[in-house]
């Protein structure tokens, strides 16, 4: 048994470090970055092994097959690591940036300028990828971190965060930037959770399951991240070719992320000659469907929906249709179930479309484009930490400026109150 | 027993008039603002009537005289109140409001713009003035709002939102925007603290007890705001006349507000002439003075330091002083204990000044001038939903802005990924 360090001590040593870690320059960072995506590189034999390890146990856990391939890495996969980390040195640093600046009436200048949240906490499922994304963006923004992996990849995670760390250290990165919680005792996540003297947020990254846990048990804030229960509204003048083939790209180019869509909303005026059509273009993509009665009186061929689909986020080939009477109506379905992510209306309704942008509540509202463009590096921000579906400090992607805060500086020549 | 709501149909109702009241134009809250004030004058007494209930019962639980006074009302406070919603009118709505705007590659134009949050919770203690200052402030950012306010104040407050609520209906606002606890049940507290699928953000303003105990207990994000620790660190290049008023000013013009100071670190360099000179001003303000060791060898009448002083808010006539010997020592100090609310260095020194701005972790950090200040009035923003002592989502004095999020429009042309 190794001697550990408590996840307390740890949470301890970085909020330490980030006092030093929040004045770095920008020259330093950006050193330190790509001395750690080098690391990675040169000592790939090293995390191939110990991702051989994961793998065999993953095997004998009989993980699904999906599972086994976004754990496994190969020399490709570890070079696409090290070249995210990279593109984070391109990325601008948003510290130090100013947000506004104005001088009182009694000659006080005040300054509001960006900086580090602090300590950063990540708490996230299998893929090892997110260990040096979150690593790079973190350090990029001056901002310590402490990180809890699942143990489906706690022997990559582990190699890949202690690499990191090492040469980070040796690039003049502070000592205990980056801490890796390596017991998978679940305590250790609970104990996390309440060290709100040192973590300024935590950002959970995986299912459902471990983002209700956090939000019910952390005294930290937090930022929720990824659930997706997404809409396609098809109103009744939409341009049908493009209704379909947007329809198609955001159910079926990526089924298991966020960003695709759960339920197609359909209005009743072009029901008829819509549903149909829409129906066989998802049947040749092998798409399920499931349908309100309305939809099934038009194509009978097809499972119910029933209630719970309408809330559900299926990460996979199924859709639920319904028809609706009216704009209003799509829009209270969308606000009733969705997750607050991106939503699109397909219309050629100048007011439609503009209703549907104000009324709907989400991240991303789009008219006429697949809602599978809300991502990080689609929005031209770079890498992102997350995508978030709550409405305080950031919402949708996140890039490095969710991960500051800003101060006030105020100058002064003796001024009193 | 009055027939009355259930917290949860409370917040559900403000949901549900959230909707409507996010895409209500600016000309229909001002005129509802003004409409509203109107209300709280004209029917003056009925509000000092239910106050005099409040005033004996106070009496009857033996409430201090300052927080009788705190309570009481007259025709001039509720004037006061009515003006604080007639100069809501005149800040700038922020609904809207563009933040960036850019165009895609592929031709998609996405906008970041300004929406409001959407239900925000208010957990105070006893003020009446709080519930219409964020009344105002909330109808304002196009928010409904769930209130819940100490007993002390039960009488007054109900009057008041009911008023506020009745009169914004008459101009207007949607139904049910304006939700009111009126059970003095603890309970309460906790059910509203759970209701996250209705509530956006929860913003508790009171004392320490009441601040964590809504961190603790809440799964709606929270914005803490209010405990004050401020520090005035006098450096050793430090002008003492300008010192002098700084931290007269900063301790005694009002000492029960969270930007005053409690703490004074001094510069060793400067100790033996600047500790008998403040100790002098602040006995001379009647100033109950606390000192560390080396203090108290140069000035033995005073009362000894302890630990516990130096994370103590006072809320009082009260100040503890330390000697420090070098500017790192006072930066380590203030970031060991404060709340990270306002900070100030006395010096003549440019490179200190810049390295205490740099590295003292605050939402305002003060070179030569009273940390008085932080307030939202004084920055210029009017008035204020409070100081907020976090980093996620705002930090110092929060204005209209502060409770709003944004949404991204994307408009495209039929792209897909």
């Amino acid at each position: 048994m190794e001697n550990i360090l408590s996840v307390k001590e740890q949470a301890h040593a970085a909020y330490t470090a980030s006092h030093q870690l929040s004045t770095i320059s920008t020259e330093e960072k950006n050193k330190a970055l790509l001395e750690m995506a080098d690391a990675l590189e040169h000592r790939c034999n090293l995390i191939l092994a110990e991702n051989q390890i994961d793998l065999t146990n993953g095997r004998k856990k009989n993980l699904t097959a999906s599972t086994l391939d976004r754990l496994m890495l190969n020399e490709e996969r570890i070079k696409q690591i090290a070249d995210g980390l990279r593109q984070i040195v391109s990325l601008p640093d948003p510290i130090g940036s100013g947000i506004s600046e104005f001088r009182r009436p009694n000659g006080l200048d005040i300054r509001a300028i960006r900086v580090p949240l602090g300590v950063v906490g990540v708490i996230y499922e299998a893929r090892p990828n997110v260990t040096a994304d979150v690593i790079g963006l973190c350090i990029k923004s001056g901002n310590a971190i402490v990180l809890r992996g699942g143990s489906e990849a706690i022997h990559t995670n582990k190699i890949i965060s202690s690499m990191l760390a090492a040469a980070a250290y040796t690039a003049g990165i502070p000592a205990g930037s980056i801490q890796f919680i390596e017991t998978q005792d679940r305590q250790a996540v609970a104990d996390m959770l309440k060290l709100r003297q040192y973590i300024d947020v935590i950002i959970p990254r995986g299912g459902k399951g471990l983002i209700n846990y956090v939000i019910e048990n952390s005294t930290i804030p937090v930022i929720e991240t990824g659930a997706g229960v997404c809409h396609a509204y098809v109103d009744s003048s939409a341009n049908m070719e493009m209704a379909g083939n947007i329809i198609i790209n955001a159910k079926t180019s990526r089924p298991a992320v966020c960003n695709t869509i759960e339920t197609l909303l359909i209005n009743k005026a072009i029901a008829e000659t819509f549903v149909p059509f829409i129906i066989d273009k998802l049947q040749a993509a092998n798409v399920t469907i499931k349908g309100c009665p309305q939809v099934k009186a038009l194509c009978p061929n097809i499972e119910d929906a029933v209630e719970a689909d309408w809330s559900t986020e299926y990460h996979d080939l199924v859709i639920s249709l319904k028809i609706v009477d009216t704009l209003d109506d799509a829009i209270t379905h969308i606000n009733t179930y969705n997750t607050k992510h991106s939503e699109v209306i397909i219309t050629e309704n100048y007011q439609n479309a503009r209703i549907f942008q104000q009324k709907v509540d989400a991240a991303a509202v789009y008219v006429n484009a697949s809602t599978r463009f809300t991502d990080g590096f689609e929005f031209g921000f770079g890498a992102e930490i997350g995508i978030s579906t709550q409405k305080l400090h950031a919402r949708g992607p996140m890039g490095l400026t969710a991960l500051t805060t800003m101060k006030y500086l105020i100058d002064g020549n003796g001024q009193i109150r």
